[in-house]
């Protein structure tokens, strides 16, 4: 019998929890204050969306659970460097995040900057030790994750958001900014999890691509509705704040329910290109649901 | 004939700078800005000290050419982001590095978050795609390069660095943040062009982190001599800078001339940790005379 959605999502972040505390630096291992920094930012918060769809798509490859995990917790730790970085007073300047005061807030701001650069020297480092997978399939993630935080990637999707403050973006301006910004990450995500099982064939890497790039723009699409719809207590982060900051989003281009409904259509796209996975693919789509139907 | 120790560091500059314009990010690719800034705080300046030791090393290995050139740029890479990010305002707060106006000075602050962030990416990418050596043999220089950037090593030496600016540091805490902060990307490079040629035994591995450790600790005491001795003109950066921060120093807590005795003593013990290589280790040799001797 399929264990229910929920009960297999809340596994996985519990299993993420403690892998992350294992793969961070000991808080009680000098520099106490920037080990401290990187578990409290890291730890305790967070959907875990990036390692959810590691382990999805690991579950349709027949991934080894040791590979999982680590490729899991680089990607993660991917994803909170970022935050750490995007929230400070020169970037995005914010003092919320996931419910908690940010890392400069919290801390100071040399130290967020810190915190920022040696996750993402960890991630690095848990991915390179797995020790379950043969070495050029490693190599191969290792790629994949640095090609993907890169200015090709994640870095570069920020840039572009930077440089577009103010600036009225068209539509496929704005679609090409977040497949960089956050669809580089969640498209690793999904083939990382993919080559911790198995090399790949061409046609179901670009099954992955296409299911990839529908749910990273359909995470956009919802983050911005939930941006201009839902409460900061809500959020765990300041709502709102896309506007205040004169951003383009979705819902200033298309409008609230045109928002709504691209958000479906994606949601849908998505499933389709599972279809040649056929049942094995159920927490993919699962997850497709969740991103597109969450409240915060 | 042996080339000249002038035309074999010449020749290694040239070979790197043309290889790091080669694996950076064109300026012409979107995002133009961000790549720009990478290649301005990048190209054409610096001693290329590091490179010089992977080169070295490698010489000693009989390493391949096109492997050298990864790992020497991915080091490099490390080395330029941490100088980018550590000249940001919440950090040191500098002007000028290598004869040119800084990062967050030529371009802004969240330019240079970004340059060092996509740097540190782009350092791990250009090292994982290594196709002349085993999978096997990258995995393994990967994770050293991770664990020598990260809080372990560089970003952990920062962290104590900035925690101790107005204490008094004694000797021994000043070259443990020393060993950190700058000694383990040095080992690296080390390490990585040996890893280049070949696997080490233990005791290969010993003789060069013994190399390494002297090499690491007179880099840092010539530092502090050149700080307190030269011009800003002469170094490229901001003269006296440590003794306006009230920062310690080898200077500050030994004295100029026991500074200078000491640098002298580890030029002497890398020397001796070199011993068992014989005449083949001739290019690292010269390396720690270089270090030593230096005037920038």
């Amino acid at each position: 019998m399929t264990v229910p959605f929920g009960d297999w999502m809340k596994g996985v972040q519990d299993e993420v929890e403690h892998a992350l505390g294992a793969f961070l630096p000991d808080a009680g291992a000098v520099p106490h204050k920037l080990h401290e920094a990187m578990r409290y930012t890291t730890l305790g918060g967070g959907k875990r969306v990036r390692p959810l769809l590691v382990y999805a798509s690991g579950a349709l490859f027949g991934a080894d659970a040791r590979a999982l995990a680590r490729a899991a917790c680089a990607v993660e730790m991917i994803h909170a460097y970022s935050l750490v970085h995007d929230d400070m007073p020169c970037m995005d300047d914010d003092d919320l995040r996931r419910g908690k005061p940010t890392v400069h807030v919290a801390y100071d701001e040399a130290t967020a900057l810190l915190v920022g650069d040696a996750l993402q020297s960890q991630a690095f480092q848990v991915l390179a030790e797995t020790d379950t997978l043969p070495p050029k399939q490693v190599v191969a993630m290792l790629r994949l994750l640095a090609a993907a935080a890169g200015s090709a990637g994640m870095c570069g999707g920020q840039a572009i958001d930077l440089d577009s403050v103010g600036h009225a973006l068209t539509l496929e301006q704005l679609e090409r900014m977040h497949q960089l910004k956050t669809g580089a990450l969640l498209r690793a995500s999904v083939v990382l999890g993919a080559l911790a099982g198995r090399e790949l064939a061409p046609h179901e890497l670009d099954a992955l691509a296409a299911y990839s790039k529908a749910i990273g723009l359909a995470f956009q699409v919802v983050d911005d509705v939930l941006d201009a719809t839902a409460d900061s207590a809500t959020l765990g982060k300041t709502a709102g704040k896309d506007a205040a900051d004169n951003k383009p989003t979705y819902v200033s281009i298309l409008g609230l329910e045109p928002s709504r409904a691209l958000a479906e259509q994606l949601r849908r796209d998505a499933h389709e290109a599972l279809a040649p996975f056929g049942e094995q693919a159920l927490r993919l789509r699962e997850l497709a649901d969740l991103i597109v139907q969450r409240k915060a």
